[in-house]
């Protein structure tokens, strides 16, 4: 394994060495993980290959609280209709997730792939998947050490913020010895991660508060209290003049109550869309429930769309639960 | 610095040796970091000296979310009418916050202080007392390396949840280089990290959930904003079934507010009694104003009890608040 991925981050270097420009895309939806590995990485070739020959791709809008990373204005809308040589993906499984990252990939001369999605697909010349890295910055470190680029403040800030968020605060199990070796290093450039955590974690607007409260006084349990099911609709955000976006953190506040094994949100987009985020504990593989609607994910965390009413969408999606427990 | 912590290790090493029977004690209303210190040191020096002459003193409930840590029924009520040679304090600023556990290191021939508080009252014969160490956890890891004990997976665990929780899950500012390095170590023993989180955070009861959202329905907005009072009566805790232990939580969660600097939850105790919790974001120093009333704490946490009427200490608090914006 360490060879293999020595091998492939020699490719990777190899391909950066060879060409002029750079693109480098992530998926839609933006995390913390895709938009700290997207502008880290950035800062670091702009830092050998100067900072106009390094485009980052705009794909999707970037969540308010990920505003305060460095440099996050480097990710905007770029021109098709130019020469693209090296493309970079990085935190994207497939291609189809690039969004309009897609058609620059295609016209692309070389690819390489950072990942560490387990499904990942491989689609690049370089592919560097290391599924047993709890984040795709902590690959973006290591890399960025192997181009021996100086880790500054600003790209250290950014790869704390990637680890951080896709390790769950360093709670998931996919935090490992070397997540906290890493951060210790990020840690001794000097970046305030107080600060970072708050703009990441402090920050609820009212609206989102509100929300967040809206929709939990209508959580609905099931199968003993181990199956708890909160909703938004648009009557909610109308009420709260809160967003969709704003329904972060309701399914991971269902999942904390200790009698929950699976807590799904649903989110009605419109009267025959619902997106269908699921949390599970110990137990049941949610990755499988959310595959039957055609959406994919992790064994605790996944999602899918379903096309009907919330009504309808509510009672499938409660069906395939309540039989995940058989 | 450096030298002054090893010669008081060297110190307290030379005491821990120089007695056969051992009392461990911290502070009332435990948490991560008095729970977690307590035991690991407790299991490390019954390594040494054998279990049996390692006593240590219960002198509070511990919290329903805590009774997963390793060997946690070792904490419990002790004879004050035997021989005590050696008191170790941990996580505890003074003699009064040892509770019962006053009465025994009155009664002890030599007293070690170990603590991480700058309030900390230096009243041991050795104080190793290192206010820039995130938790009281990362001192004694140092303790036991010195005593060149082996952590093994009971003692990281142990340890591993006091670093976590006194560091605000490594958000605080005191999570140092040295914190995560030191958590490195502790998972390199194979402790199951997922599995502790979810014990601390993943565990709310039902009754906790509803008073949480009972108490955050009625969350007072003051100052455009800036400060949230949230109160939990003895009506709701009626309604939820819940108990005043329950309100943990929500004094975060109204700090979490992006429009928040000061949060506030006041715990009707009793028609006359009324604990306050404060936390503040960036500006205000809340531990001036608990002094006010009584109380203490740290610049961004602090507590004080005010013995009159909800309204009225609710009012009086208010008034504190609102002038400490000025």
């Amino acid at each position: 394994m360490v060879n293999q991925f020595e091998g492939n981050i020699e490719n990777a270097l190899e391909l950066i060495n060879r060409y002029d420009n750079v693109f480098i895309c992530s998926h839609i939806q933006p995390d913390g993980d895709s938009l700290g590995s997207t502008l880290a990485l950035a800062m670091a070739i702009g830092k050998i290959k100067g900072k106009d020959n390094v485009n980052v791709i705009k794909v999707d809008n970037i969540p308010s609280y990920f505003l305060f990373l460095p440099n996050v204005d480097i990710i905007k809308e770029q021109d098709i209709n130019q020469e693209i040589e090296l493309f970079i993906s990085l935190d994207c499984s497939d291609r189809e997730r690039l969004g309009v990252g897609k058609e620059f990939l295609a016209k692309a001369k070389s690819v390489i792939n950072i990942d560490h999605h387990i499904t990942n697909e491989n689609f690049g010349d370089v592919n560097i998947v290391i599924p047993s890295s709890g984040s795709t910055c902590e690959i973006v470190y290591k890399l960025i050490k192997c181009i021996n680029v100086e880790i500054d403040k600003n790209i250290a800030s950014c790869l704390y913020t990637g680890i951080n968020t896709d390790t769950g605060r360093f709670m998931y199990s996919n935090t490992t010895y070397e997540t906290h070796m890493i951060v210790a290093e990020l840690i001794k450039t000097g970046i305030d991660i107080n600060d970072i955590n708050m703009n990441i974690y402090q920050n609820m607007t009212l609206e989102r508060t509100k929300l967040f409260l809206e929709s939990l006084n209508k959580l609905e349990l099931y199968a003993d209290n181990r199956v708890g099911i909160a909703i938004v609709n648009q009557e909610m955000l109308d009420k709260t003049n809160a967003s969709m976006e704003d329904s972060e953190g309701i399914v991971s506040f269902v999942r904390d109550i200790n009698t929950i094994e699976v807590a799904c949100l649903l989110k009605e987009m419109s009267e025959s869309e619902v997106k269908v985020s699921l949390r599970s504990k110990r137990l049941v593989d949610v990755a499988k429930i959310s595959t039957k609607f055609g959406g994919g994910g992790h064994i605790r965390a996944a999602g899918c769309t379903i096309y009907e009413s919330l009504e309808v969408a509510k009672k499938m999606i409660l069906d395939e639960i309540l039989m995940s427990f058989r």
